[in-house]
């Protein structure tokens, strides 16, 4: 393994051995590698872009500075729409974005970021880690030449920011909200009109009334954009996706060429930030939140029936989307039973007790 | 790129020749480092051992075989309750345990394992992460000379097998159940009767009627026991530590003298087994309890009474403890403060999609 190939390479080093230590023989055939990394994060998303950083930080850290990675705000060397396809062709080694920013592309990448009612962030680890989830993820990125790696968690996102009161499903008729991707496939068919409008024209966007509604992520990033002067209705949860997990999409060529060594520190780093990111905004959601709340925000939850009509579309859409995509097909039967056997095991022990506490701890 | 990977490569290598690089040179004084890790498990534990041997399999990988740890079940070089010890007085440079088995040493370790009602496992990552945490557990472990790591996670456990049903509080009265540490305590207030035997014990004292009832851990590891013939009754939750969080105990001078490479390798190392460990029982879980019902236990939460009591038992110890106890006293204000703020949060997003979504999925 990696072992051999420096006996090889310092064999044809030559002197170097009469000079030398051995770990500094093995080290000295360790090449320098330099990978971009293009984020979709403004670096005001500091969670995201800063989780970005850290995963940077670490490799270099792990390989005494020898495998770096520079680290790219959205559009500072590629606009986010085209992170993906970059990687692909070879342009930048790696991005780290939301894959299911890339559904129009394949809808079948949703299952690599999270589906309506889909899989917690535990559960979808477990999932990609232990479940089948990984190899079934990488076989739809194998034909773009494209090896993904789990590098962090958003978690349940909030439901998003509305001029009105969602009272019923008829309540988003003809509703014209910022919403992307799955979520915005599952809120047409409810009969709501889809937006897609960048971050900074959100506001604007809301103030004029030129959109009803908008969703963005959760309470620490919402705060940001400060839409509850011009939306205040907040709604939970943000049920199009059961856990946003965000990819580091690697090109496979630049990966296969990797010494063994770098691509354990590689691995092992996206792993961390797996944990870090989400711990991160575990932390950062309850304070962020209580601010929204007292600077007027109306929290609500989405009404059940809402909730009922939502759960019905999205499924009705993720069978569609079987129907008409390989990629959907294969992976969603799997997927289906992984979901309902893991809400069976976590009624049982952690949904009883966090239930219970959360109810008697904020009483 | 990679073209330009392999050409800086060959550049190295050219330079080599006549000359080690600086990187090669910082290398050569790079020291082979070799510790030793006791844990508490068996081999049988695969999901905890197992990951105490991917962490150390990880750390090597890192450093190219540099800086090894041989990994050893529970009592081949340290008995399971003296690993804090070894750790403290340097007859070992680092453990892998629950904190909250030596709680009679200290009972302020629990708040680095999990107290009743507590954190749950996302947010016991947030509060030592990002919340204070670790720097609160490391105040207190610098006395004993130990630098602590947070490497795993169980998640919720099990309530335990009872030879016959608790319909209420009072069932509780006499009850000889074995279970440890805080859990016992609350137990203990209740009216139970703490035992502590060894794992191999649990089945016979059982089946003799030498104990009425025995936790262990989750129906993954619970079902190698096989109680569910002789303790058929099998409560939810595990109430007495809102998740179990494994801890990687280093001796500080034994980490003060690693090189900074070697850091990071072991710290990126736990904190991508605090992901995976718990992935891996969350896998595992959801066979395992349909297995054991389907072999005869009978699945019951604990009657609501119950549940109420031991909040209150549990409330009614930690403040005891903090009166008692330095280290208690000066984490208890902060930890029941980021408990309230996260379940709060919790309530907003995650709990009720998850509740949601649990209940739908398993119509």
């Amino acid at each position: 393994m990696q072992r051999r190939s420096f006996i090889d390479k310092t064999a044809m080093a030559g002197v170097l051995g009469a000079l030398a230590a051995p770990a500094a023989m093995a080290q000295a055939g360790t090449p320098a590698v330099k990978w971009r990394m293009s984020t979709s994060w403004p670096k005001s998303l500091d969670t995201m872009y800063g989780s970005a950083e850290h995963l940077c930080k670490r490799v270099a850290e792990l390989t005494d500075g020898k495998f770096t990675i520079q680290c790219f705000a959205g559009g500072e060397i590629v606009p986010p729409p085209q992170n993906m396809e970059a990687v692909s062709n070879g342009t930048i080694e790696v991005n780290h974005v939301l894959a299911s920013a890339f559904v129009g592309k394949n809808p079948a990448l949703a299952f690599d970021t999270g589906l309506p009612f889909g899989l917690n962030a535990r559960q979808h680890n477990a999932w990609m880690q232990y479940g089948g989830g990984m190899e079934a993820t990488r076989e739809m990125y194998k034909k773009m030449g494209i090896t993904n790696f789990v590098c962090g968690n958003v978690g349940v996102q909030m439901g998003g920011w509305y001029r009105k009161q969602i009272k019923s499903v008829a309540d988003l008729a003809g509703l014209k909200m910022r919403i992307g991707g799955i979520g915005g496939m599952v809120m047409s068919k409810l009969g709501a009109v889809p937006q897609q409008i960048p971050a900074a024209d959100i506001y604007p966007s809301l103030e004029k009334g030129t959109i009803d509604a908008a969703e963005w992520i959760g309470p620490y990033d919402d705060a940001k954009l400060g839409l509850n002067k011009v939306a205040p209705f907040y709604y939970s949860p943000g049920w199009w996706e059961g856990s946003a997990s965000i990819t580091a999409q690697v090109n496979s060529k630049a990966w296969d060429a990797l010494p063994a060594q770098y691509k354990a520190a590689f691995e092992c780093a996206c792993n961390e930030q797996t944990m870090k990111m989400i711990a991160d905004y575990d932390n950062r959601n309850p304070e962020a939140i209580k601010k929204l709340v007292g600077s007027g925000a109306k929290l609500s939850y989405f009404p059940k029936p809402v909730m009922e009509a939502a759960f019905k579309a999205s499924n009705e859409l993720m069978n569609e989307l079987a129907a008409s995509n390989e990629d959907f097909k294969a992976m969603l039967p799997g997927w289906l039973k992984y979901r309902r056997d893991q809400a069976s095991w976590f009624r049982v022990a952690e949904a009883e007790l966090d239930n219970f506490t959360f109810a008697n701890v904020t009483k």
